[in-house]
């Protein structure tokens, strides 16, 4: 693979960080890869596993010299450490995130970096309910999608070289709006966290002796971290309220038609989903 | 293994009478293990993998002389079944079944099948969104549960000899009432059927282009069998219904929580789920 970038700066090393390192370093994609992290055992790990070259727990220090910075926290962390790193970026640097909502995380990054540093926004749709470096592993991101979210104010030059990072780590990488982004992803990902979270406070006390592999999978996304699920919903409140109220339809429509016992209503709601997930 | 019974018939070698056979069969449990099927094909199937000793497409001479009947299809055609194989069964002949609801199953069959046969509803919780033979493997039912439903009317040996079957295959046997069983499993598997199709409903256009691993895990079950669905739904409605029911509570705390920005709400209620899900 060719040299994407000289100093990549990962603020963050868990488990989208630590992958990301990792690709970057087997590709040898970045001459040198710098982890920021925020507790000392992470970066340590961090080193042990081969996902940075080296590592620190001051960002400001981190993102020193760094042709690419990469925000790879948690959305509210994402913006903190944006805030904090941005007097001491190179002129010229790129910047980018892995935030898993976009419109706000945007606006205030662009908001806040200084006047010659390219702020290019995206969100690599990988990851699992695991977190931490530990879980990190280089093919994460083989045929994920990577959504890059660029605005008026984004550079295409560095839209251009954060796309070839996406691509040369596996991604397939697709542009959407800030917007978009957002109303996409609260219906292919916000809401059916926050659906299988209820399912799982539904249950009742005998219920967890008589269960399948079917409830298990409904609700294995309700194990994801409380913190970064937190960000994602109060950054994406208008979107998660919107899709919430699409699948409140659904619901209704399905809950009349057992209520009847209206087998041909039922028949075909079911038949439509059964197309739609068959398809999937 | 000991042999348990002499000659099993199992009416509909699909995914879970299938796998029954074969695990009679290869665990030597039965004498002989007869299938019968609606379709040639099937059947030619069954006796190709193994799953059957032999196969008819007539029900009332497959339960002839068969010291155990295994009504292994949908809900709906094993009570049609029970009543068409009634008067051909042997006295003193053993009648269980695998429907998923119980209570109306277990109704109508104590009351077309005649005295001096014992019937011993089951519910061996298995299988998947596949059906069919080709689905069918002898390790199925391994650490399953399969729950009895016995009643009043209940034969204890017949009970006991339907619970060493379903040891033998591997599951781990419990007991409950059919009313417990439906409210129980409304809850963890109708229920969550209910909610991954309206999820899957609710999808946009442009959204199947963005769906990670947990929209897919989220939404596997809406893939089932429409028709095997719609009876599960429809027999256990009442139960269904009040499931939802607590669902859509949970469900309303969570909009609350985010529609008014409730960060300390919603983490409490994210961090209750998260901990029974880790628990499951």
């Amino acid at each position: 693979m060719t040299l994407l970038f000289d100093r990549v700066a990962i603020i963050g090393v868990g488990l989208i960080g630590g992958s990301l390192g990792l690709a970057l370093r087997q590709k040898r994609l970045a001459r040198r890869v710098v982890g920021v992290g925020r507790r000392r055992a992470s970066i340590d790990r961090a080193l042990e596993i081969g996902a940075i070259d080296e590592g620190t727990l001051d960002a400001t220090k981190g993102v020193k010299d760094a042709e690419l910075v990469v925000l790879g926290t948690a959305i509210r962390l994402i913006m903190e450490m944006g805030e904090k790193v941005a007097t001491a970026l190179s002129p010229g640097a790129i910047v980018t995130d892995v935030g898993s909502t976009k419109s706000e995380v945007v606006r205030r990054l662009e908001k806040v970096l200084p006047a010659g540093v390219h702020f290019v926004g995206a969100h690599p749709i990988a990851g699992s309910e695991k977190r931490g470096v530990d879980a990190a592993r280089p093919e994460l991101f083989e045929k994920c999608i990577c959504v890059l979210t660029p605005t008026e104010k984004t550079d295409p030059e560095a839209l251009r070289r954060v796309a070839d990072l996406w691509s040369a780590v596996g991604a397939r990488v697709a542009t959407l709006s800030c917007e978009e982004h957002d109303r996409i992803l609260a219906r292919t990902s916000h809401l059916p966290h926050l659906v299988a979270s209820a399912l799982v406070a539904s249950l009742q006390g005998p219920d967890t002796g008589f269960v399948g592999t079917g409830l298990r999978d409904t609700t294995r996304v309700a194990s994801g971290d409380v913190d970064v699920w937190c960000d994602v919903f109060l950054t994406n409140r208008e979107a998660v309220l919107e899709a919430l109220a699409g699948f409140t339809d659904r619901m209704s429509e399905l809950r009349r038609a057992v209520e009847t016992g209206d087998r041909d209503k039922l028949a075909l709601l079911l038949a439509a989903a059964k197309r739609r997930r068959d398809d999937l």
